[in-house]
């Protein structure tokens, strides 16, 4: 049994734009975020809140959020690192704070230089500044399938972070792939686990497709129940040493086949081809997009 | 439920190279099929015994059979595409032959200038000539998920071949998605319809990966008890007319996939890894495999 609908969040503006060496200028992400926003996507991940030492490709966070043009019934949503964070967020209006903690202690303090345990009191604050600001949070557990450090994560780890989350009263939990390594055996297993905790249904996934095994994931996934996933237009965050390799599992690639299986998402695919190119075009190299590869082959031969 | 074990044809010589715009010497496709074999894996489609005016990129055929040397345990095809090509192949020496017929009216026509009625036909001449000569014979079944000319395909035209290779006592069908265009939901439907006529274990599948589906769409048919694919080292195979066009479902991606799971192959993947690459540098350009992209980008790295 496939579901009936699933719900894509669009993560390209953060997750995709984050690992690209060019700085795509704010004007040109406020007119793909607002193209973006006409497609009946009802979830953009639009920045990061993070210190702009780190992530200069995001240092404009709050001036595309003052800048795009909200449609309603779209969930505009930030990364923040911490209630500093969430604050300069709060500040530039977004619906929602996105919070993260890593499944692998080494990989947690590599990135945050926190422990889990420090990431995971902060993400209590997190929670409660945003009952109070009334938005709504989300959370990642990052890393759930496997750590550049670490190698393998241990799911009891990935459960006990997800408990933690569910705890603190978080609906939206996002179970990621960070470095791309996870297949379809282990996503069932993780699933599997995650079900003995949570409803399914508060379970979103995050692929990336390093290793070409992200719609495999997404597939296995399906079958699970899981109905929300994160995905980047054009297949966008790529490694920066590597022309050409993958990023994100891409949006278009991702509604291709959700719309073939016959499951509706609410999105133009229309509108997310010409996002997908306009990106391409600003970032002025090939996106690891197979939607976009077959439309220009199909170009040439006619 | 995951099957224990999997069969992986390696296509790559036959299906892989016969897009390629650079002819591979004999000497070298020798040399890379020779180091393939090695791997333990226990299905190579060698070559192709069609006029070499259609396929140039094969018109060494017979001088390739001729020259490889057999590993006990492999079994060493070639497509036939005519009794007359049959000729030609057990005249050089192959272990079994592969005919193949589309699911598709035009696509049948314009492949081979002949009604699926008339191929059907040749087939059976092709069957009883490899029964004559003692070797096995397999069927690919073509266009089975779309046509080119005629876009979408019925599942009855499909079952209708299907039915027909059955009943020539074929053992080992394969239904090709020749355009690399099905999604998981078309693959566990035709697979529903195929195990009306025929036994599971009869059935192999063939994927391109034209749109990032070839791998979801694996994990589908592995749950539905499929235990046979085809695939091409490197991902072998795109369109010629587009650098980094996808082809084939890549062998090494497919192995990382299926070992990740706990899936048996018998295949080593390291040998595959340095076939994979044989094989790119003898072509001289990037090939769509995920895991030569990620190997490199770690040594890039370190």
């Amino acid at each position: 049994m496939w579901p009936k609908k699933v719900f894509i969040r669009e993560v390209g503006p953060r997750d995709g734009l984050q690992n690209e060496g060019t700085f795509v200028e704010t004007d040109d992400k406020v007119e793909w975020i607002n193209l973006l926003s006409t497609s009946g996507i009802t979830a953009i991940e639009v920045s990061s809140f993070v210190h702009p030492k780190w992530i200069p490709a995001l240092r404009d966070a709050a001036d595309v959020f003052r800048r795009i043009r909200r449609v309603p019934g779209v969930t505009y949503s930030a990364l923040v690192p911490n209630v500093r964070g969430l604050e300069r967020g709060l500040e530039a209006g977004i619906d929602e704070a996105v919070l993260f903690v890593s499944a692998s202690e080494s990989h947690n303090l590599n990135n945050v230089n926190k422990s889990i345990r420090e990431s995971l009191m902060e993400a209590e604050q997190v929670v409660n500044r945003c009952a109070a600001a009334g938005i709504s949070v989300r959370a990642y557990v990052s890393t759930v399938f496997g750590c550049p450090f670490e190698g393998s994560v241990s799911v009891s780890q990935t459960m006990y972070i997800v408990q933690r989350f569910v705890d603190m009263g978080i609906q939206d939990i996002s179970l990621a792939d960070t470095i791309g390594v996870a297949n379809p055996g282990q996503v069932e297993h993780v699933l599997e686990e995650v079900e003995k905790i949570t409803a399914i249904d508060r379970i979103a996934l995050h692929f990336h497709d390093t290793r070409g095994l992200g719609l495999a994931n997404v597939a296995v996934s399906l079958k699970a129940g899981v109905t929300r996933f994160e995905s980047s237009l054009g297949g966008l965050g790529g490694c920066p040493y590597a022309p050409g390799a993958l990023g994100n599992i891409c949006t278009e690639d991702l509604l291709y086949m959700l719309h073939g299986i016959g499951i509706n998402t609410g999105v133009d695919m229309d509108v997310m081809i010409r996002a997908a190119r306009m990106i391409q075009d600003k970032l002025g190299k090939s996106l690891p997009s197979c939607t976009l590869q077959v439309l220009s082959n199909l170009q040439r031969i006619s």
